[in-house]
């Protein structure tokens, strides 16, 4: 028998003799999909050429991601996040119909079954930051309002945290909510302008964007989960266009179509209505829900 | 500002934006290498289109592949290794000149400082298995052979495990040892006919080899690190060619020109002045060592 009737690995035919051991594979599926990764880890492999130095800190880097991860922290989901994957795959599971809301990353800090609210009600319930006014409408693609759709918003305080990574020091449930529009499709509600963070910076991926020379910040933003019956569920954000970070979001999470207006209001009466003490800002954002099939799903 | 300049990510230019990123760091070979990584993660992808979920479970197998990492297991070695991209590494960093012997994977359980035993010795402590004669010589590539050669040589035990796989039911340095070469740069040593085994396969990676309906083992093979003043080391095995999983060793690491020839001898004056019982196995294998620099290396 030749070497190649063997199926013995040599550098040129590496691609063949790794997949060609896969014909007995549980699923279809999983076959393909291992067979793209053994090509392009290959083809990186080829591309790279590195040294038994360089593969052994690439060995060590995924390892201190692995160990980093816990209950509390994903280190493997920062990764993905932090080169870009997360929101590739984001895009490609969420390709909207013409005029449909853009979707962008859930993020770590989403709470399930938050506290449903009135209509108006503020959300900021630690007392600190810059009065905010939000407000706008659900619609479908047709621009017809959505009765009962549920807005589900979070987002980080004044300084930079989500409530559930300050256990104890914020309030249960601060700056998250959930509203039900009525038949206009309208909701509004009450928070704090919110500011830019760094995403968790102290493992291994915080290590790679310092040797990258990147910064570890994402720009200011507010989070919603939007359901509606007979509708695609939309998990979005919005961005403050002016936050020195919007170019360089250390997830990639931005796009154009997110970046709402944050204004400046000098309006005591409407102030004092809101029950704010002076100045505040004000966004109006709708959002606008695919029907159900409506969007270009991957082929399978 | 138009998205493009603002640097926004897309489905279309999701590489670009995502390198575009490293224009600051620490060095260009690591911003070459994350150029390299990203828009192969991106390609394989683009191609996969993973579903949330896969892309989820994906996150969760290296995350778990990480967490069995300890200071005596290397799962994402395994991982490398049971991919091919080990053996790819091997081969990129090892190209030999024509007449040298090729090398292969170093494995997980070689030994430093194991003792230098006078040559003929038998390094089987355990008496178990079959008993085996194995020589040759260490050659330059111009057929002379090398004087003060030190070749390394471990193995598993009859039941398939390294002594250091079996702290305190193995001797220690069972199956192991150093031999220097005289001026004729002849080797001879007593052992006994090597087994094949399985990788660890209580991990993901063994969940993985299951998956792909592929077995864990390695074919029955002898280790060898060989070195010698004024030559490139030689890290490499020499196999079994009758061993049943010869063409499909689990870690890739077979080549057609380290097949030994493993003899079968009934010859009772030859096993009486070796101290054998009966009948033995003999092996003869010359290892040919490349000097300092006459291999090719990767560009850089």
């Amino acid at each position: 028998m030749e070497a190649h009737e063997k199926g013995f690995f040599t550098e040129e035919n590496s691609v063949e003799v790794v997949t060609g051991r896969n014909k007995n594979a549980r699923d279809e599926r999983l076959k393909q999909i291992m067979e793209v990764v053994t090509r392009k880890l290959h083809e990186a492999v080829k591309e790279i050429e590195p040294t038994q130095q360089e593969w052994m800190e690439a060995i060590l880097f995924l390892t201190r991601t692995g160990q980093m991860c816990s209950d509390w922290r994903q280190e493997f989901i920062l990764l993905s996040d932090t080169l870009g994957v997360s929101m590739l795959v984001d895009a490609i599971n969420n390709r909207k119909p013409s005029g449909a809301s853009e979707s962008t990353v859930l993020g770590p800090f989403h709470v399930k079954d938050v506290p449903e609210l009135e209509m108006g009600a503020n959300i900021c319930l630690d007392q600190k930051g810059e009065d905010m006014f939000i407000s706008g409408r659900i619609l479908d693609t047709a621009g017809r309002p959505i009765e009962g759709a549920v807005l589900d918003v979070w987002q980080a305080n004044d300084e930079g945290f989500y409530d559930v990574q300050q256990l104890g020091i914020q309030p249960q449930f601060n700056l998250r909510g959930a509203f039900r529009t009525g038949s206009d499709g309208r909701y509004w509600f009450r928070a704090v302008k919110p500011k830019y963070y760094p995403i968790p910076n102290d493992g291994p991926v915080g290590q790679m964007l310092e040797h990258l020379g990147r910064h570890p910040n994402r720009p200011a933003h507010l989070h919603y989960i939007i359901k509606a019956d007979g509708h695609e569920t939309l998990i979005t954000h919005i961005f403050d266009p002016d936050d020195p970070y919007i170019s360089s979001d250390a997830v990639f999470g931005v796009k154009e179509s997110l970046l709402a207006d944050f204004r400046r209001v000098r309006d005591s009466s409407r102030a004092k209505a809101y029950g704010f003490a002076g100045e505040f800002w004000e966004v109006e954002y709708d959002f606008v829900l695919a029907r159900n099939g409506e969007g270009e799903k991957p082929a399978r």
